[in-house]
């Protein structure tokens, strides 16, 4: 959400929560997540079998997976762990996506087993697969970046052919044609080239390369497809003067390609498949911090209680996050600052000169003031690293009941420890 | 190290160790760190108390750090758990300097517990501090941040007015002041404004800057200096074209200075700290990867069983790496790679565009080659995140005798679902 007129949550109840969760936390919202899941869905509801794998990398937390399990949600997973939290929340068999890039051996294993629908990254790996689960899947999909190609009007953003994702074109026509010799008898086609995008056309454009390479690979190889995955990449509005994506526009707009591209021309009906992150969970988080410090020196400082570690976007992307300090949206923004945690590197900053009301850091017999960082739901917590000895926080979810229940504890020092061994003599205790 | 001829270890004495510790791992080297510790030490021999207080922060592991302090190296450290690691190596006392910003009370409360010596870095800190620990310790530092001053003939890379860290010099000159009236007795003065920095001249007129300033500050203040801290920032070469910094030069350039500049002025003796972290470690590891995939698409690429969670730099900053296929040193150097790990980002590559040898990926019959990624002995592990699932690896070190200790084992998938509650009867196994 990127307007301090959207939070799911008064200060009052930020307090309260206060009193039990000490800041720094994410707080998500459940009603949020669920309605947005719904209206996802809703616009691809003209689509028999339409499903979104969540990308679980985004926000890697099972109890939110829960939720998007109930909403009709399959994850997305390119890792064993992430695997691992998919069956954790029961969803196994086609309901995960496995979407690896130089994937090794063990991970196609514990994929297969799962019943995963595995998704190939490269021609080569038709054989390793192969070689590591002992057979070729019946059901198999493979990944294509169109690279330097955009024929048929397609609109590809960034470069593709710099990815070091998917299979070549020509590499695709021949590795279906491999599968098919293998024995694999349902087949899906995936791609995945835009990130945090929202121009609704790049996606129906996807959806429209994606159609006609169906068509082109059901001619040359004569197979006909289960579904075909988008990718994900829908964005979300960081800043107050973003619009989110128009998801009936995105849905009404693959639903006529769908048409022209797949019933017109008589192919076999095939599903929609998604594999959105940030739209899931990006939007229905907030990190909530308490601002602890004041600071004037060439510019003006105010530190908070969080650091990069608890969302590095900013840091590491220069990305904008919207900030409201809590109580104070009406009041006349006329401060300028930067807004810093205490971790030892210069860019551990949530913002930089911010245009903000006056802020209370509690030193000077005022009380402290809490800032609510939008967007914090999708690659926030899931990129948090202890750098500098920094302590990743706790994940807290206010249900639809509007209570508050803890969804991750906080890191300790004892977890910062875990994988040192001090019980050797020369750090025992005195 | 830069070059395929500076590895500490041979092909043969690697394979053996894969044998008890699978790829990737860090491997450290026990002999070079000491080395190059004595030869920092050696050029500051002309000063009576010189310490380099080794940033915790770069590599915090608590054996090396114990191999440090063997060579006299204190703890410079940031956060609670950088404290709580210098404690439990026994760094303790003086031998620890704080410092901080945007800085926790508590963290105050223990680095005063443990008699470190508190660096504050900002004037408000004056009065945090005394209320956090109920008094000003006798022994107190604050950090410089010189801004968009450059009298003096001092060269300051980047821009430090937009750096958070430090007092201006009127803060400086004020903050003294006050620490004096509050019962202080002996000072420190810090500062730290470069980074990785090759050239020896900026180090030595860092040091420059801070000796003008003890003379201006017990002038205007009236106190003397225990100490300066010049900061950290000594690079390392981590392109095969570049040179190490020449410590002897910078010892005596230092010296020279220190001669005219406070002992010509009679001014009290001091004693001069540094705070390197980069130039301690970085060289003396090797992260140690097997390629596991090769792919051809619109690149070559070779993939590696280690991704950006266990070395950041070059896919963070695009950092150059130097790699060295064990074994093929001297394998005419004719193919162009992306090495890439198998993060699900773009930019988890470790080279890009590299030539080396022809690289085996084990799949095609051919044993797997081993790479040696260099200098990933700072900023390398620490930096690690669980991004996408990834799980951070062991570090290894080969000890003087030439065997090899385990000193961190590697993260498990238990130790990535440390923070959940899977007793919830949702999460119950079947």
């Amino acid at each position: 959400m990127n307007n301090d007129n959207d939070l799911f949550f008064t200060k009052t109840q930020v307090e309260e929560i206060i009193k039990t969760y000490p800041t720094p936390f994410h707080l998500y919202d459940e009603k949020g997540i669920r309605e947005n899941a719904k209206r996802l869905y809703k616009a691809f509801s003209w689509c028999k079998g339409y499903k979104n794998f969540f990308a679980v990398k985004a926000c890697p937390n099972p109890h939110l997976m829960s939720i998007l399990k109930e909403e009709g949600m399959g994850a997305d997973c390119s890792s064993l762990p992430e695997l691992l939290l998919a069956e954790k929340v029961g969803m196994v068999g086609e309901n995960i996506m496995f979407t690896s890039n130089d994937t090794p051996a063990s991970e196609f294993v514990k994929a297969y087993e799962l019943g995963a629908i595995i998704n190939l990254d490269d021609i080569t790996h038709i054989d390793y697969l192969e070689k590591a689960i002992g057979k070729i899947p019946e059901l198999i999909c493979c990944r294509y970046n169109p690279g330097p190609l955009r024929g048929g009007g397609n609109v590809i953003i960034g470069k593709p052919e710099d990815a070091k994702y998917g299979f070549t074109k020509a590499q695709l026509i021949e590795g279906y044609k491999m599968l098919k010799a293998k024995g694999a008898k349902r087949f899906g086609l995936h791609t995945m080239i835009v990130s945090n995008e929202l121009d609704p056309e790049y996606h129906i454009e996807t959806a429209k390369m994606l159609f006609d390479l169906v068509e082109e690979i059901h001619k040359k190889v004569g197979i006909d497809f289960d579904f075909i995955n988008m990718g994900g990449g829908i964005g979300i509005p960081y800043k107050p003067e973003q619009k989110a994506v128009d998801l009936e526009y995105v849905g009404r707009g693959v639903m006529k390609a769908y048409e022209e591209k797949i019933t017109k021309k008589g192919l076999k009906p095939l599903k929609v498949f998604m594999e959105n992150g940030r739209m899931v969970t990006g939007p229905f988080d907030y990190l909530i911090t308490k601002a602890i410090h004041h600071k004037d020196t060439y510019k003006n400082y105010i530190g908070v209680d969080a650091c990069m570690a608890n969302l590095m976007r900013p840091a590491l992307y220069g990305s904008y996050h919207h900030i409201t300090v809590l109580g104070k949206e009406s009041t006349l923004h006329d401060h300028k600052y930067d807004i810093v945690g205490s971790l030892c590197e210069n860019n551990d900053k949530f913002a930089i000169d911010r245009v903000l009301p006056k802020i209370d850091d509690g030193t000077q017999g005022t009380k402290s003031d809490i800032l609510a960082i939008h967007n914090a739901g999708a690659h926030g917590y899931a990129m948090g690293f202890n750098y500098n000895g920094k302590l990743r926080s706790a994940e807290l979810l206010m249900q639809l009941d509007g209570k508050v229940r803890m969804i991750r504890r906080a890191e300790t020092v004892d977890d910062y420890f875990a994988t040192f061994n001090f019980k050797e003599s020369k750090f025992a205790k005195k």
